[in-house]
């Protein structure tokens, strides 16, 4: 493809053409968990503000996020191929190539991927950007929080700071 | 796909288990021009309300919409197959499965799509909801104004409702 994407010109890109960053904002022992997962910055790569767009490659064992729910921001993803499994309050499902799943802001389900396969799952995650947005993991002593007086950042459950 | 579908519950769902939206609001002459198109509205079938999300099948000769840009909603477009054309202050670029575009809010460069192959094109497209958006079209007589006082409406650009 990248014969074709030399000539694409913004507001047109080839995701191809962009950096895949590895790695999580998560402090350990949570970084780990995530195992093998690359994102493009889609969203950003064209100047957009209000929403962030990631094209994510997950490989086998890796995970989207750790199971959370954010309670002022959107979230939306849309597979493009492979098979993840979805983990939420309604249990597992497996979600494979032109499945998807939405959560709105507030709602307290907590989910996120597994990618159990044994291949590369690919998929678009799409999520709003909501100043003092805080996000919750009951699975894990961990919070999100992005104080108006402060920076974002990862605590403990009682507030500490990692 | 229907088998396992069936078997989904939210968070996740299949869009082929969604119904298709055909036509478009705006007013003719311009309804009739885009042709062969139609939406399965994905954002709004898991609850979404801060940006839409939308699974589109343009045919052969349908546009995406009329070329435009909106002041305070940001958008972004991604191909899952086929082809279309994206008309925009850049010229004209061809977009395949895998390329993408993204239109920041207040960025007054016009854009639609055209498919000008033999076959069906699908893309998602997904766009912020922002109130007292205004979108223009440089092309034709029209603009989309949503006053703090009224509902939006399609207008000439001499303000005349059509």
């Amino acid at each position: 493809m990248s014969a074709s994407s030399d000539a694409l010109q913004l507001p047109a890109f080839n995701p191809d053409d962009l950096p895949e960053v590895r790695g999580s904002g998560y402090p350990e022992p949570f970084r780990s968990r995530m195992g093998d997962r690359g994102k493009r910055r889609l969203g950003d790569a064209c100047g957009l503000t209000q929403f962030g767009v990631n094209l994510v490659t997950l490989g086998p064992g890796g995970q989207s996020a750790l199971r959370h729910w954010h309670d002022r921001e959107d979230e939306f993803v849309y597979i493009l191929s492979g098979e993840v499994v979805l983990i939420s309050d309604s249990g597992e499902q497996s979600l494979r190539a032109g499945m998807c799943a939405g959560y709105p802001a507030g709602k307290a389900d907590a989910h996120h991927f597994i990618n159990r396969s044994s291949r590369q799952a690919i998929y678009l995650e799409v999520g709003s950007r909501i100043d003092a947005d805080r996000a919750f993991y009951p699975d894990d002593d961990l919070m999100f929080v992005d104080d108006k007086d402060g920076k974002p950042r990862f605590a403990h459950k009682d507030g500490r700071s990692y």
